[in-house]
């Protein structure tokens, strides 16, 4: 394909918590823009939703409404992605995918531009966008796989609630509104919308996100395992998770304990290595309270670090704490980043 | 000493979120008491307490407070404990202390009764209440390591503000509100009142507990470290630990990863040994999303176990969730039953 000055853009699932995001990053990050088509499900269309100042009408999304697109951004659901990527890929779409539809599929590449963006040429027109989960720590590990060798993964999750979609938001307000003014808190929406059983998440913790699979993890639990080993080009590295979900808005939080292959490696040297490190900002001077937490991370692009610190009992084991905004890093603004280097590689 | 039938207990720091529930363990246990003085600082003296359905007034804790007092269950503070628990041992008392102070003291037994009651019988006059998420987890492992050997503790902790206090209740409380009014938050406490300092805990996952000391761990993540061992009578244990303060108002959760000794364990053989332990509920089918919460453990005196899972590379690795209310088994309830052991056993 040519190279062209501005592109036709798709973003489906526009009107959610994600969609919403992709667009402000879009005009944020200057994307070259020529035509752009906001989609969703038939109820959402007729809505409109706002981009570098105009309106835009949501159309739905068929198989028709990706002729004459050059890139599409998926972010309506695993169910959405399934039926129309496909779709969008045989009217001359490279699609970007939000969803865990495709990742671990063997002929799309699994991407975070500052880990593995090399992956994206050989996209054969669909390019997966990671769990958000997954994305925050392998940004944070894989300089220091590249520094010191990284053999194991241990991960504890502290996720926000916007992870699950606008009515997760929802219910985390009233939730916390019934609980002040002395009412039973009313739970329908998490831990998951299609499951059976719904629990209170206001001034609570679930441990569960996603449903329950194989070994007793969750899906989520599965991502983070499977997706960091393929991100990472590592099939023996070993990958435990634990995923819980907070009553926090925005941003995820994990405390990750590694083991590097290095010998006699401080803190320090993390420190050296984080501080350079692209898209990673290093929050660690314990002297002076300093560390990343989820709301002073929110609204922010890049990922955060603290708390990093040497095993008291294992010389190649280290503990670290890792923040991003799950929506913009976690999702819109890494969904952003592939699009740009589609372009920016002649990649599409 | 010789049996008697009734004692003279002292509660100081009975106004506190501790020293309440103390006050309500002891009526609840049908601990035998003969007279009780409800102690606490000059601020509060002259207020009322409940105890049994009288009014007791409380009295400014003095040396003095102590003669005649049987058994002084402390939990003001690490500077009253030291202060004033060797004057009472002074004047006859035997001390239960809830605070820092002495945990590791080499002539101060450290006990969760269910785990080692037996280190009570040499006490020396005091005897230490462990920390709060200390005590969950080793309730909870002590069984694990008596049927499996147990070599190696991580934990990330999600721990609740009553933990740190009235104070710190009051103001989840009130930065709440804020936030659902639209107004900023004011954080004045978390995560430790007398740092210099303080972030909003509302929507917000803090990761320091306690100050920051050797290494860049927490003194809360020594506590951890170091009574385990104590408690387990196990200076070999490896134990590091992440201490995170949460957005909740009862009951800390743990995410825990322990390394056992024994080969071919199953989590079904878990299941079966928790299933008896004593004051440990297992909670755990993960098919009808059955799993501990701290909303779910609120008021509740055991502790719960969920989420148990094999490591997917380790095969003597294990991933558990154990969920208890901080301020019942992590405090006012274990301070009790070490106050019951010592008059059951005559160990005064």
């Amino acid at each position: 394909m040519a190279v062209k000055n501005a592109y036709n853009i798709a973003v489906v699932g526009a009107t959610g918590a994600v969609g919403t995001k992709i667009l402000e990053t879009l005009e944020k990050t200057e994307f070259p823009v020529n035509e752009l088509k906001v989609l969703a499900s038939k109820r959402s269309a007729g809505k409109t939703v706002q981009f570098a100042n105009n309106d835009y009408v949501i159309e739905e999304a068929t198989p028709e409404s990706f002729s004459g697109v050059d890139i599409a951004l998926f972010s309506a659901g695993g169910s959405v992605s399934k039926a129309l990527a496909h779709e969008a890929v045989q009217r001359g779409a490279v699609v970007v995918d939000n969803t865990s539809a495709f990742r671990m599929a063997e002929n799309v590449p699994l991407v975070v531009p500052e880990v593995n963006e090399q992956d994206i040429e050989s996209h054969q027109g669909i390019i997966a966008n990671p769990n958000c989960s997954t994305i925050q720590m392998v940004a944070a590990l894989k300089p220091i796989k590249d520094a010191f060798g990284l053999s194991r993964i241990i991960v504890s999750t502290y996720q926000a609630v916007s992870g699950a979609g606008d009515q997760a938001i929802a219910e985390l307000e009233e939730q916390t509104a019934q609980h002040l003014n002395g009412d039973a808190m009313e739970a329908n929406i998490l831990p998951v919308k299609s499951e059976a059983k719904h629990y209170p998440i206001a001034f609570n913790a679930l441990p569960q996100i996603d449903v329950f699979s194989e070994g007793g993890y969750t899906l989520e639990e599965w991502k983070m395992i499977n997706e960091s080993k393929k991100i990472l080009h590592d099939e023996d590295l070993s990958v435990a998770a634990t995923c819980v979900r907070l009553p926090v808005f925005t941003s995820h939080a994990e405390s990750v304990y590694i083991e590097i292959d290095k010998d006699n490696v401080r803190v320090e040297d993390f420190w050296k290595v984080l501080e350079t490190a692209p898209g990673v900002i290093l929050e660690d001077r314990p002297a002076e309270q300093v560390y990343p937490t989820p709301l002073s991370s929110a609204d922010k692009d890049e990922v955060f670090v603290g708390r990093v610190r040497r095993d008291p009992d294992k010389s190649n084991g280290f503990h670290l704490w890792i923040v991003s905004d799950n929506l913009v890093k976690g999702a819109a603004l890494n969904t952003v980043q592939i699009a740009h280097s589609l372009v920016k590689n002649n990649w599409l």
